[in-house]
């Protein structure tokens, strides 16, 4: 079959920007399905060869046989997995680019941590009770909160002071506070050459908690204390490089998430993946979550970041590293392997 | 005419790298006009056809006859406006990109709150009075002092008290002080099309209010005083994307400003434009600003943004896609749509 | 002798990845000397044509001989320095990129010192006793603890009760306490032409200083000491602009700095150095140390720098315009110039 009779989807959100623009410098159509009035960015930046509306994203499984029918690929991210829920992308029959077993294992907590520490990272410690505390904390809050409320308690008695202001969240976890910086490390993992690339790193820039050393001590005991409580919306990113010493050991960290997760299911992980982490002074690597798909801290890198522009003389995005897979698979004739 | 019969022409300062090499690479020779000793940026890199140098700016109007002869258009940033004085750029009879007609309303505060209000934006609150304070605000100083001084109190009281170090400022403006993280958005809009582009994002870096956090907060509280006061002047600019969802709403805010802008002046604004908002977790975006012209937060897109990427198949810097508008002008005849 | 005859040698850590992206970029081949088992980074994005593997950099003096064969020339970086050792440099007899001479002035505090300020830079103020303390100073120590420990004190009796937590130091440096923003200036001189260029600035990520701020104060001060003590370990670096208007002050910062040096050693420093400075809200610029080589803040800009890109039509890295410098004094027979 002929390249260009694929076409690469995906929602108009996130990081479609960068995916829709790498797929159309590799050759081929693009699709994005947007929510009605949302359309703006792709038109203005011309990066999608047809726009679907829709009116709400329930309406998405409703499209499956118009995509079917346009030979679409979709390209999932985090609004497209959360929008359409865990469940109904498994049930999703439209070709999917990427591993779909390995979704639960990113959404439970538990399969996630068990995941990480078999692949030999370092975690921060979880405590199952508040009488475990004993080191500083963060206790963060899932769910629709997104960020807001999040706190820290130096011990067990701190907590149950502070947990009083948040009377309705029963969803949370206790998480050892580790003092250092965030970095987030964007690998990719081709199932057709099995080899890791890292593609770049970002630091969040987060509402308001980034704003708040802007504030002088004094001002901010002065002011009141729910003033200046900290939360952590994430409303963009800032490009990042790493320390050069520090980078075999991270290739090495993302090797052993892949090779885990073979253990774990069918082919294991592939594609576009991140580790969300701390470095602390002491030079460890502390690993907090993983993204099992493309992440938005690789929107600063639309032309290329630091490191991808090392390997290919192109400007190669996250999302176009996607579609050049997605195109080395169809020449090999091996869609089955990056497909879902 | 023919296109290279025009130069472009701008001051040494502010943004004229991006302006002079864009200019270039849209095939213009170029002119920089320079304070005697400031001329090396210039030629470092190459950028300028031409170095007209003059003592002080206020000789400026004296060259103009020389620009004339020259065929230069010149372009305004915000050094240009600062050193040249608003009323002398309106009786300035050079060629000049932009919409002068605006610049009063950029000026004259009263006016840009109302221009940005009927809008449509969120703006922070402003307290005409120290009495009518009911929140906390941020106190802020205008002219000379360029970012310093500024004070944040929680009420009228703490006002009063903090005013007192300030004996010989009356000029200040007493402004909701919104906890959140700074963003600056950068449009352009074209006069010839009627189309609006989003060219980037910067967050601003200054001194010393962006080194603060990093000073303990023990440490700050045994510091004098006088010692970690924040002061907020600009001495550089950091690379940022926004979340991608956020982007509809953004070039909203962009178009109903121009939108307006035609309701005030004739032509209404063209051009690039800027945005100062303040992103709070409740995912808000409060704006604090307008500048009705190039920002010296485009400086870092040199060789292009991650979003002016998307569109365009070569590195298209704020400076050059000013350049490319006069251009496209010239050949359809209709300088007179971009010409101040 | 032909240009592919020499081959861009360097040690695989640091900045090496542009170093050897650069060369290659440049025509010529590579080489990476790598303690075994830190190869991946090199190999994955396939910037070395060749990969020596040493057990441990006092290996290193062992393959001068493979390397004089090679015609390798030896691009130095900080963990070259580092890991070689001043003395072990010196007597290193493999061409060698950069004036030798220049290294003792960089390792020896008080050289360096005499240097920056012949040079007419503004430095921050030195205590040689904490009697002499006479306002706020950040104490740092040298050697392991890399950037561990250090701490503020605002007079003689705080740093009496500070210093008592690090009873085993005893190399520490008394210097004035700055407060302004750091900002990190690329330069590199060419000792072909005596030109001067900036390649770009940067600001560093430290851990956990660059995390504090984003404690609140009240939740630092409820955290015990320790826990929040800043230290100042490089884990990164983010990419930055400057206000523009500084430049040809800075320009002339880096002018004197190399005609200073002239005088110091013959030829002087040439090739890439940097200038690291705090940008104060007064707008002087203090500078803090030199580093007389390339320098990890390089490495946002492996596909150039917003400033390389005005001057160049090809991504110009620090570690490019090294390869750019050798070629060119290859072709005019001069590499006596460049050579160390």
């Amino acid at each position: 079959m002929a390249l260009l009779d694929y076409k690469i989807a995906t929602i108009g959100s996130h990081s479609a920007l960068q995916i829709l623009k790498g797929a159309k410098d590799e050759g081929f159509s693009t699709i994005v399905i947007c929510i009605k009035g949302r359309e703006k960015p792709y038109k203005m930046y011309n990066v999608a060869d047809e726009i679907i509306t829709i009116k709400d994203y329930n309406e998405f499984p409703k499209i499956q046989d118009t995509l079917l029918k346009k030979k679409a690929i979709i390209i999932p991210h985090a609004s497209f997995i959360t929008y359409m829920g865990h469940a109904d992308v498994e049930k999703f029959n439209v070709p999917y680019y990427g591993n779909k077993k390995i979704l639960k294992y990113e959404e439970d907590r538990d399969l996630e941590r068990k995941w990480l520490k078999n692949s030999g990272l370092t975690l921060p410690k979880i405590f199952k009770s508040p009488k475990d505390i004993d080191r500083s904390v963060i206790v963060k809050f899932h769910g629709a909160k997104g960020g807001k409320g999040y706190f820290i308690a130096k011990n067990e008695r701190d907590f149950n002071k502070k947990i009083k202001f948040h009377p309705n969240e029963k969803n949370y976890v206790i998480q050892e506070y580790i003092l250092g910086v965030h970095m987030y490390i964007h690998y990719f993992h081709s199932s057709l050459t099995n080899e890791i690339e890292i593609m770049g790193f970002d630091k969040r820039y987060e509402s308001n908690v980034d704003s708040l050393g802007r504030i002088s001590s004094r001002d901010q005991l002065a002011l009141p204390a729910e003033k200046v409580d900290p939360s952590y919306v994430i409303v963009g990113n800032m490009p990042l490089v790493v320390r050069e010493s520090y980078l075999p050991r991270i290739i090495e960290m993302g090797e052993n998430v892949v090779k885990q997760s073979k253990k774990m299911v069918p082919r294991g992980l592939f594609g576009p993946f991140c580790l969300e982490t701390v470095m602390t002074p002491e030079e460890e690597i502390s690993v907090f979550e993983i993204s099992a798909r493309i992440v938005a801290g690789t929107n600063p890198y639309t032309h290329g970041s630091p490191y991808t522009w090392l390997k290919y003389d192109k400007p190669m995005s996250t999302g176009r590293r996607i579609a050049l897979e997605i195109k080395n698979a169809i020449r090999k004739n091996q869609l089955n392997k990056v497909l879902g």
